[in-house]
């Protein structure tokens, strides 16, 4: 996996960080946060805090103390251990989209399919860049809805060998997403010994979280998996309009969240989570890949390393409905940011389109493309005798050329990054290979990489275990 | 202008710095420059430097004392004051593309003609994110070579009303450039307190300085004009394949070149140049927008500093043919880096594609807008008690929404930055739109700008005067 040995970008002040303290104190003090959830109203009075309603007013110094059972840095194991990955400090793993209902391919967008879930996995799994198929990585709309989890459960476990997240829909489905890692993983010690999937558990932001969500909540914490507290915020409908204000609400909500979990299970790995843009003030529209998003990404990380936790942010984010220059830069608006502050989590880091509606094979590509470049880019010059090459002047002299100097002819081979979607054909070469721009050479890629894509070994008496449990449950459901 | 207020991204350890400073120290004195004018071999000779053939043998100690004669910060004056800008310290100033021999419009692709490097000129007129349309933003291929340098000077100087660049074809034209602008601005004292545009001295890497570009060298020095010495470096061919070689012959060339600039007239406002990429070494094409080329830039800007220098690099560059998704990452990787290092001077910052071959009306669009999104992005938050919303979140409570609440409505109008080429419109609309791609909205874009254009207005007897310069001269030069 990817460990950003740069320096981190830090753009704010200690005066700063300092005013956000306290605006984030203020906030749980005096408006305090909602939990849909009587559980959680009780732990929370149990420890000796305010309920009112379902308000809780809290302490800032136990919500201190509460953050600081969660561990600063954990494992994650996949079911082939070259796959199992670091979660904080300066390692970052990288999940696809998470959660669109629709698709698009080529010139289409439709209804997702499970056939294009069971795609994206094989995807995930084919690229190194990605650490995790992630979760829904788009709705299959054609399996029944009561038990789809199952269906994408056994997908994630079977056409990937990687970490993958847990199914958030509900608390019975966080419940079977943990039986089904028992028989991945032989059993409940070995999962709760070192976690085996990570969940996103979204706020409904301001200030509340909703019961289904504080359901899985209680399953996967029970469970000593990681959860990802997300405030969900796009400044002017969740948040106020300023990113001062969503980084404090956001901090509001992400430590209330975390202080829950620490209080269902002390030191379950937590991550803090960050989701964070803009409406367009003008339409009510999300947007993504935004100047604000990048600067809260940022912040968002220098927040995370003061409070010494890991952190969730980033991604290939865009607004745009295809693949084209829009999707290309406003990515990387995302996902430059999400390099420089070492964001240790990336959700949505290959196949967002459409601010997250679509999940797009040819986007896919571009994004790996992207992640790969930026894996590159972070990596650390080194700088020796043998770098300088002043034998190749030497050798060379004024004017001359390096292509066949021995320093060029020693390192030729892995001297650069070499793309396998970017293009630096001359023009006449372009034109004689059909003149393809990126989305089209993108949808090239993703079909060469599903045919030459190879199922993980996996023993045959799990496989059955699980198909079984899949039938089993789907039984019970109705479906 | 813009002026940079965020920290610096600085990945150049102390003794990473000590390397380099060793580095070039070592090959000035042991490799030598060549310099390809007499003129410039007796000033280094008469300065008590070791000359053998073409080839100067230099003191660091003294290269570095002529380097210290240069400003640390200037001044250049536009026609329209309020175009001025300040080169160095944390300003930016932002030029366009420059060189192509080709235009890319729509479809097509094919030479550059005087008709385009006019509409270009508008162009860059109308966006007030670039401070320069440049130099030959494209080259007009349909008017007489000798004296196209004149047809083009005087277009910068009447379609726009912003600083330009100076003609380096050869020390002729570099003196018709001066003359003319003597003539915009009053006279040659007017231009020598307060130089008017900007000259691009090419390196002929490595560690070559060839006679055409000395020639003009000599005419912007001699008439106070700024110059950028630009080691012309992609990794692989003009230079090592290491990007520490890179940037040691980066700072011998820039160093040898300004130290000659300060020969010719001391105090002569130098710009450190920077053009440093790599070429793909299976096929030997030149890429741009490459991680390696976005970590030099970083060091880049770090040295410059190092040295007291302000600094040109960065742009939107790629090697893309159109206005795709690769286009749209490859100059973003180029120009967040820019961003970043707080490059001084960036030309190359709008139209370029095809490794600088081709100028395109609709990637102008896209780099415009990926520059307003960059300077906001790199614009400090402020964090006061206003900011952080408090009366906001007890307006609107647990679980509701900011779109109505008082702080909202005090600031929708600009608290966001809005972009005017990124599309976040919904499916349905973008469908009912046309199902217009970036590329397509860019080229309805620029169409519109040249049909709003109006041109900056001149006083009738200086134009005259301009007018009358040229036809003279064209006769002189028997075009």
């Amino acid at each position: 996996m990817f460990v950003n040995r740069m320096p981190r970008y830090e753009i704010l002040s200690e005066q700063a960080m300092a005013q956000l303290d306290a605006g984030w104190r203020r906030l749980v003090t005096e408006i305090g946060v909602e939990f849909m959830s009587d559980r959680a109203l009780d732990l929370f009075r149990e420890a000796g805090q305010k309920v009112e309603g379902n308000t809780v007013f809290l302490d800032p110094e136990f919500v201190l103390a509460q953050v600081a059972k969660a561990p600063k840095e954990f494992e994650v194991q996949a079911r082939n251990p070259e796959h199992s990955v670091h979660i904080g400090g300066e390692a970052m793993a990288f999940g696809a989209v998470y959660g669109p209902p629709f698709v698009r391919e080529g010139e289409v967008r439709r209804d997702g399919t499970f056939d294009d879930y069971r795609n994206f996995l094989r995807l995930a799994q084919s690229f190194s860049a990605l650490d995790s198929a992630g979760g829904v990585v788009c709705e299959p709309n054609d399996t029944p809805l009561d038990s789809r989890h199952l269906d994408m459960n056994l997908a994630l476990m079977t056409l990937t060998d990687k970490i993958y997240m847990g199914n958030v829909v509900s608390g019975p489905n966080a419940a079977d997403t943990i039986a089904m890692s028992e028989i991945l993983f032989g059993g409940r010690e070995a999962i709760e010994k070192t976690p085996v999937c990570i969940s996103l558990i979204n706020c409904n932001s301001p200030l509340r979280w909703d019961d289904r969500m504080l359901d899985a909540l209680f399953e996967y914490c029970g469970a000593a998996q990681p959860v990802v507290l997300t405030p969900f915020l796009l400044m002017g409908a969740m948040s106020p309009v300023t990113i001062p204000a969503a980084l404090v609400q956001q901090m509001a909500e992400a430590f209330s969240g975390i202080a829950l979990a620490q209080l269902i299970r002390p030191g379950c790995p937590v991550i803090f989570g960050s989701f964070l843009s803009n409406i367009d003030m003008k339409t009510g529209s999300p947007t993504f890949g935004t100047p604000e998003s990048g600067i809260g990404l940022l912040c968002t990380g220098q927040i995370a390393r003061h409070y010494g936790l890991p952190f969730r942010s980033g991604g290939g984010l865009t607004s745009s409905q295809v693949a084209d220059a829009q999707a290309g830069y406003e990515s990387l608006m995302t996902l430059m940011p999400t390099f420089l502050a070492g964001a240790n989590w990336v959700m949505h880091s290959a196949g967002w389109l459409d601010g997250g509606l679509i999940a797009s094979f040819e986007k896919f590509i571009v994004d790996v493309q992207i992640l790969e470049m930026l894996r590159h880019e972070f990596t650390p010059l080194e700088i020796d005798e043998a770098s300088l090459a002043f034998d190749a002047h030497q050798e060379v002299g004024h004017g001359g050329h390096f292509l066949g100097a021995m320093h060029t002819m020693e390192r030729f081979r892995d001297c650069f990054y070499r793309p396998f979607l970017s293009s630096s054909d001359n023009y006449d070469r372009w034109m004689r290979g059909g003149a393809l721009d990126a989305n089209a050479r993108a949808g090239q890629i993703y079909k060469a990489t599903l045919a030459d894509y190879v199922q993980p070994p996996l023993d045959d008496a799990i496989r059955l275990e699980l198909e079984e449990y899949v039938v089993r449950r789907r039984a019970e459901l109705g479906d």
